[in-house]
């Protein structure tokens, strides 16, 4: 059987940062022949700690800046957006939007035994209370406990992944969920899945972690079926990397979530998309 | 003698997001009868580890945006835009404009007895050497040691002003310095005077720390004197502050930093300025 050459229309992906390039990992780890476009808005990042209106603005001026290369889908790879500016995206854009929050919520339900799950993230994620929301909308019974975390960001994007400082910070905040007896925790922010080890030592092995970059790929993958494209193809796509703002710092954080070397990188101006 | 009543134009302050707040409690209890406008970049922040045009570009468009009322003098609270942007505006607008690391620099080097200074900020103050540039041009013998601390930010947003595990972090960055034998340390953030009381525990009784938003009030009154106007007059001058952000903990951190209720509150778009 000969495979088929289908007209190759990008993926986009966006993110607050640069923590979406553990969804790009992933991404091209299933789909290597997909060419992939990433906007990280790191001009105006984190939107973990802003309003829901300011996060939904920037979420709609950043998949107008995707729709400029003609995406097949648009995969908001930050948590923040996925809880409070997806819905509103899905209603003002025609193409596939697919966010990280019901896949993640999907396997936390298959996972838990004993039905109490937990969800850290941004104070934002966690306030928008769209996890619980979710959960409960498939099995009214779970016990849910959402938790900000406001300094594993920035202790990620200071590469502290692990060590005394790090086990101490993760410590400070999951010592009350911990309690809480949770099964499953859900790491609601892409920066988290770095302090995994951490966190798994912490939570101990009674503990499932669910990594949302991950869960994501089986729904990407339903929504590129659905558009009659599959998986697996030898041809090798690109990423171009776009960013709201070439921080100083970008190329060792990229590189640590992304796994190996930037390709080609340009600056995007959305303010007034 | 009786006082002259002056045309009382406002001062106007801006800063990345709240901590200018700490500048703006100095004002009122040095200049009451002022007339305070507040510009908080809430939707932008933290400027810290962004590029040094994208805070020039900000720090214009605040500027432009305080213009609107017509202030008598502009105060960079902000740090990072202090040591990034403080000489572009000067030459773009007309009006004074003061920012906050000359005083400190004046007030580290009347300070020091040893000739060793050290100068805490973020990521992109530290990276511009405004301060060490700064000092050696005054006195090209003064050894100085500049030090990001990209945690405490957060760690201030998070209310957390002391305990075990601020001690922890404080200790991590501020253990290289200690070892510089400084005598003389700059709070180079708006922040970072939060921390006070845990950093003079940790560097110890020999170590004087500068506080820029005390330091920089000075400058202000010479400022005002100049344009014929004089502190402490008996009228009291309101206080306006706007964000581009109504961020969920605003009002929290705000009144942390400016020790009292808050006054009126608007929201700002300066994006298009």
């Amino acid at each position: 059987m000969t495979k088929k050459v289908q007209k190759n229309k990008p993926i986009g992906v966006f993110d607050s940062g640069l923590g979406g390039l553990t969804v790009v990992f992933n991404l091209q780890k299933s789909f290597p022949e997909k060419e992939i476009i990433y906007f990280g808005d790191t001009a105006r990042l984190p939107y973990g700690n802003k309003s829901p209106e300011t996060i939904q603005n920037y979420a709609r001026q950043n998949t107008r800046f995707l729709l400029s290369f003609q995406p097949e889908m648009v995969v908001v790879a930050c948590h923040t957006a996925s809880a409070l500016a997806l819905g509103k995206l899905k209603t003002e854009f025609s193409l596939p939007i697919v966010g990280v929050l019901a896949p993640a919520v999907k396997a936390a339900l298959a996972k838990t035994r004993n039905g109490r799950i937990g969800i850290i993230g941004t104070s934002a994620t966690v306030k928008s209370n769209s996890y619980p929301a979710e959960i409960k909308k498939a099995n009214p019974k779970i016990k849910v406990y959402g938790l900000a975390c406001p300094l594993f960001v920035p202790l990620v994007e200071e590469g502290l992944f692990s060590g005394p400082l790090t086990n101490m910070v993760v410590a400070h905040y999951l010592k009350s969920l911990k309690e809480k007896k949770i099964d499953t925790l859900i790491l609601g922010c892409t920066h988290y899945p770095m302090l995994k080890a951490v966190i798994a030592g912490f939570m101990g092995p009674k503990v499932t972690l669910v990594d949302p970059s991950e869960e994501v790929m089986p729904e990407i993958a339903a929504q590129l079926k659905e558009r009659g494209q599959k998986a697996g193809a030898v041809s090798k796509g690109g990423l171009r990397i776009y960013l709201s703002d070439i921080t100083p710092n970008f190329r060792k954080v990229a590189t640590s979530f992304l796994k190996k070397e930037l390709p080609r990188l340009g600056k995007a101006n959305v303010e007034n998309l």
